[in-house]
């Protein structure tokens, strides 16, 4: 059992702790999800993020971009299935699917699952992250195999100004620093029109949302938003990825990867 | 961010870190989730345990039994609410029901609120569990003011075996150190059929179960168990409560709470 002293720990309070990766987060303090590193793998700085991978004692390879953990050879796959599968089986045969972001290949990987798909193109920014999935993570790259992916380097916001309209079935966004309570881009209404515009009529976004254990818990405004901008449905849904537990991946993944699913009609 | 060091550190893997509850449980290396204590407010050892209450910085008041958590301010609720509306939910006007542990008074709290249950009874084996959150948790403990509750003092198993066959609509339990995949009490078929037994025909028993997390995930078997136990049906369901994440309260409840539903026919 845990051993309770006297003072406060600095150590822990401000994440270090020598061979383990410690996470005490702004806005989410007197609690900390500490995994233990076991090796160094690589660490690199591209042009857009430091990327770091280590070998964990009980999650597998971990990957962490400007410190925040993206992944775990453990649980990816419950984030990678249903931000994938959730918008494309919530519309007959999909045939043009874009993925902003998810440099990984995990969510190419599930598309690819989908034999309906044509097209699944994919806009990512930083070619490092691309190239360091492709060498440490073989199988969930696996996704770029796939004949039907073409890869687009580049900024997703910018890709998207220039996608002609109606050209998706389905839009998954998996890129985004904070899609979540603290305002950003998924709650800025010109950047939801543009992802609509670039979908066809019944076409579906994905997108990570917050989630219900956040304590500033913002959905209905985001969901109000996008009831406004995408006209169809607009659906919640959740799941579970134990290495995001009350880890602020993203502002939005604390504790269950949450989803929102917006349908254009 | 975390900082990655060298050596690993004796004191967070030996869940040691002044000022915070620190667990890496046996079964479980290489994580840890933390939580930082503001102040101990109550310690005592009864016949059965030790018990601590501390107050966290970020999960309110928090209950220890032998080391374990037991419940937070912050989520418990999650788990009274599930474990007490699943299976008075699922069969039509429950009138006898049967705690078995509980005594947070919680469930009792949960129960209260089906308006067709003439009887509630409860039987915990510690007193100062009792009083302790008559003390500290009035909100949760008010479980004890319905009427309708009934406490018996003394052990569940012995307490299930004198039990008329037929006495009750639903059973809940929530008193086994290990429900899940170790070999234990609910795996035990005499014991399940104890449970049976006081159950009239077409009424449930609701039990903490396996993780869908957990590495040795052993609910089909238990499953099986039941089954082959209860004749009637056996339904699995999960939710969140963030406190239990990666914490062996009970083996069974690791990440996730889940249930187990057994219904005799």
């Amino acid at each position: 059992m845990g051993e309770i002293g006297g003072d406060s720990c600095d150590d822990i309070a401000a994440g270090k702790i020598p061979g383990w990766f410690v996470n005490v987060q702004k806005g989410w303090p007197g609690e900390a999800l500490c995994f233990e590193v076991e090796k160094i793998l690589f660490q690199a700085k591209s042009k857009y993020q430091h990327i770091l991978v280590f070998q964990s004692a009980s999650y597998g390879k971990v990957v962490m971009l400007d410190g925040s953990l993206q992944l775990t050879e453990k649980d990816e796959f419950a984030y990678q299935e249903l931000i994938t599968h959730l918008p494309l089986c919530s519309i007959p045969n999909p045939k043009k699917v874009l993925l902003i972001g998810g440099g990984d290949g995990g969510i190419l990987a599930e598309a690819s699952r989908h034999s309906s798909l044509e097209r699944i193109d994919i806009c990512e920014i930083d070619h490092l992250v691309i190239d360091v999935y492709k060498r440490f993570f073989p199988e969930i790259a696996i996704g770029y195999n796939d004949p039907r992916v073409r890869v687009h380097m580049g900024d997703g916001i910018e890709f998207l100004k220039v996608v002609p309209g109606g050209t998706y079935d389905a839009i998954i966004l998996d890129a985004f620093t904070n899609m979540g309570p603290n305002g950003d881009v998924v709650e800025d209404e010109s950047f939801l029109r543009t992802v609509a515009n670039a979908l066809r009529p019944g076409g579906v976004m994905c997108c990570p949302a917050d989630s219900l254990w956040s304590t500033g818990f913002s959905l209905p405004n985001v969901v109000a938003k996008c009831r406004k901008v995408f006209k169809g449905s607009v659906n919640y849904a959740w799941s579970s990825v134990p290495s995001y537990s009350r880890y602020p991946y993203k502002l939005d993944e604390i504790i269950y990867k949450t989803w929102e699913l917006c349908e254009t009609r």
